[in-house]
């Protein structure tokens, strides 16, 4: 398989909240997505397992990415090893994908931080000819780019890609989250510990913060380590 | 005059739009602020300079400030020169605030910078005695903090106010100034030629993002140059 | 428990030392602070555990925290693993702390830099429901503000403490670590081995250095990543 | 006119030296763009005001700029007036540029600084509508990107344009200017007082060290201070 | 003449206090070292244009610079102008240092900051043949290395110059400035506006936070904007 | 043992690539200098363990170190663990040198960021008594530096070594390594996958570029965390 983007995030809705718009745009445009979820979000404040694998699925029949895989760590407890971070190599060796976006490896959440740890090691460890002998998974290839996309730590975007065309079709994709959305009594009142304000509102805000920015109704931030590649700048005009 | 809070600002509504909350919650709170206008907007796109005298005036009887003044600089050609800084640390000695809030000397907009930078220079001027006793203006005197609010460059805040409870007297606030909020026809369709959205709306979405930042509803970002001071951590808990 | 103030510091006499005055000005203005010290220190350079526990003691006795503890990790060998920052995470479900202050995650020092790690995981960890009824210690909660304090990298603060009045006692309190200020002959002279110069000495250089940015005798400097919350300037003011 | 590309630079060659490439490849994919030269380089150490005009007309000859003009600024002396800026956003409506490059504001050279900033400037100043209306030169626009090439202080990049496949133009473009390259006898070895090697060789070591950052043979780097939109990620892709 | 090392400083004692350590230290090692004030301090809040005069004088007599003049621009009005510029760089030529120490561009205070970006861009220009040959002073020349030294805002150094073996001497050096150590009666109490504490308190706590950081009793702080040139990493070991 | 320099690297050929020139001129300045190679690079895309071997001795024949040695840790795995971090502790005591240099802890390669963080933890942890009493390897010590060199990352360096009167060694010190040199057929080309280009031109690129920062032909780059000590600037002069 060769994808063109793939998306890795510690829990099942990372993906689709702070990407979504980008995943439509690009299905869309006829290129095959795919999302790497590291853990199956059990140790979310709502939700069960269950509910969150249906939720899931109801997400997949909108976006229909041309893959999907849940490497199946532990929630809260996403570790920086070797171990994990050769599992996510042989993963981008099988997929191929030309672009990844992975979560910051600056982030509140430990569970973020190390899927973007591991993200950034497992790219470069899946271009060494011998590792990708010794791991399996295909021969050894990287990832033309790998974009951050951001968490809970806000950070200057390298690029802005504009979703507004695809804004209300990304409120669905999060609306498939439905048991991360409704409060669930007691002290939950669907907010955020730290953020205050619910999902979608929090990525309404967002979107439209990024938006502006870049004269759009809505955007979602990118940040790349490396400067940008421009084989053709009139392509970019 | 001692004013608690001085905004210095390079068009009318400026202050209104960036730190409309911070001054109206000082306002409730019994404190005497204040705002000067380094010019008076007479190259805005929208609007006469009569239309926006009556629209500050109009701002003004919402937010009741102890002082406003008009530096009366050319818009568009805010420069910094060595007379206009020596005019501004005058004002900053006659007003005395205790905290200045002024634009951020890294903007698009080059009045913007330049008041900014005037404000910064103008503020260091302010305490040097024999400068006082040369310009006039009375003793030498320096604000104890000058903080930078934001324009048309982001910056990570040193502190967000939380303007959550008076927000929607900060959107009258802003209201006000209805030929700024109108398009005029032709290709103006009221929107900002690089951010798009029209002024009130792109109030909202930052007010949304920079509260929410802090678990607030709504909130107005500063940057400070210096430590900030802390006489009593507990007063601050 | 619900502790005003915890500081984490990975060695007994760390907290003293940094955050000293900050603690007496808080415990002075009636507010409940405590301590947890990572380590016992038995890897010091100077002093036995047992010596080294007397000047804890000795210490407590004139600041009289409402709480101390030690999670007592391995000295020289704090790591940054799992279950030391659920083990870290539990102990802030049980004290409840309005602020934490820990050190930073950037040190010359393995065990601070591990320290400040540590601390600001388990700050975000403390917050999530589910981990809360798996780890015990309490329901979810997170202080409000995490600072941290400066070890042996400086960082531009954030704030500082304005410590002048209660330097006196602060000196007071590094000197009941006596083991650790007095040279202990062969090549030791009581000096760091890379800074020079005494315990006493450094700290007073430091407290004076910070104390003038402010312009106070003494301070002590805390940094945040993230914006300070402000609901109410003019409490600032 | 309508030009998809303009460079901004304070000297005759700066143009050529620095994105030389990038403007062979832009002329290449059919684009129209152009030059404005700021001042006539007459203070340079080499070559008279009349060698270095038959220089310029050379090297159109090989690029064919669809427009290259030159503000007559005194060479060493281009200064940061409102005058400059305003004549300079002049120039930027009348030829209504969708990209602009131009030096970046931080170098050492007097000139290329004051350029970088005329340009900022002038960028944001030619899309105020009535300062269109007063100063001339068409209806208010801005380019979508401004774009800072390097000089003599590097930066890291935001994008490196790929200029392998017109390098060989790019040299000879170089050597039009045939009176920089010669040294002139006397202590001039065709060296730059800083930085050594000529100017020919300097241009090829910082092609092939940013085009090797992107896996290139060679490149140019630049700079944007602001985010890139994206309006379909699959285009880059 | 032929300098080792100049001084670049806005006003007279500036020098002095900030880097009179290191002027010590060379001229001890027998380096030629000159010092040009660029304003006679006429607006300084102590002392009188005649009285600094005499101070300035018997310092001299303790250092024995080589050299040392005044440029004699307004005091609290150093500006950032050509002609400015212009003439600082044919003293450059003239004194043909091999290091400056300037203040620093970043200041609170305009005059230093001024003084900091006039000695980076003199600098500069002071290498260009033409400007030379139209401005006098002798042949273009740049000094190896520019410094700047650290005012009311604090960096992170490049190097800091050990001088504890001169501290004693610096002190002496500052206390020939009587008139600015001594209060003047009413609100001057000897302390500066902002930081508190007086000239030598604030001299002596600087010198020994910036020497605690390399192990030395005293240390004064330097920021080189460019990367340092080793020839021979041995010596420097 | 008592090394003036240890360069601490993951791969054997590492050290001599990336810092052989400085490597060359202190050998040749009779400065004892020692390599420690984390890895026998058994992972490596091109040549066997024995290849390697012989490779390294050859150019040890040509760089003739005072020591070399090779931690044995696996390839493509170095990590970031206690025990390793205790390990390399003990073999900084053991050759005291009085300089390190190390790869950076941030950059693409695992492996390289990995050598990094254990040189800076191991260079702190050295100079701790009672980790060198349970630990071994002789008295508690620390260098007086610690130095990164350039990896996969750029950053901008502290200072440059002038390297253009060893470079020819240089390049046959790499020539030793023949087998990471030679195209192995099939997909291997002889270029970095990321970066093209093979070995000894990106040497030779980077070489160059930094060399002209500094006015010198060839250079490496050496970056420091902090302030370098100067007790004597006339030396440096």
């Amino acid at each position: 398989m060769s994808l063109d983007l793939l998306v890795i995030a510690a829990h099942p809705d990372d993906a689709e909240i702070c990407v979504g718009g980008t995943l439509l745009a690009m299905a869309d445009a006829g290129k095959k997505v795919g999302i790497l979820d590291l853990t199956r979000g059990e140790m979310g404040t709502r939700g069960t397992v269950a509910e969150r694998e249906r939720e899931t699925a109801a997400a997949d029949r909108l976006l229909k990415p041309a893959w999907r895989g849940n490497l199946g760590l532990p929630d809260s407890r996403v570790a920086l090893t070797l171990e994990n971070r050769e599992r996510l190599a042989r993963v981008l060796r099988e997929l191929a994908p030309r672009v990844v976006l992975a979560q910051h490896d600056d982030d509140l959440h430990p569970d973020h931080a190390a899927t973007g740890s591991l993200a950034r090691e497992a790219w470069y460890l899946a271009g060494l000819a011998r590792v990708a002998e010794r791991d399996g998974g295909g021969p050894a290839r990287r990832a033309r780019y790998l974009f951050h996309f951001m968490g809970h730590v806000p950070f200057e975007p390298t690029l802005i890609v504009d979703i507004g065309a695809v804004w209300d079709r990304k409120v669905e994709l999060i609306r498939c989250y439905a048991s991360q959305l409704a409060p669930q009594g007691g002290d939950d009142r669907g907010q955020h510990l730290l953020f205050g304000a619910d999902i979608l509102q929090r990525a309404e805000t967002r979107a439209r913060y990024f938006g502006e920015r870049i004269g759009a109704t809505h955007g979602e931030p990118l940040f790349a380590r490396a400067p940008l590649a421009l084989s053709d700048l009139a392509s970019f005009l």
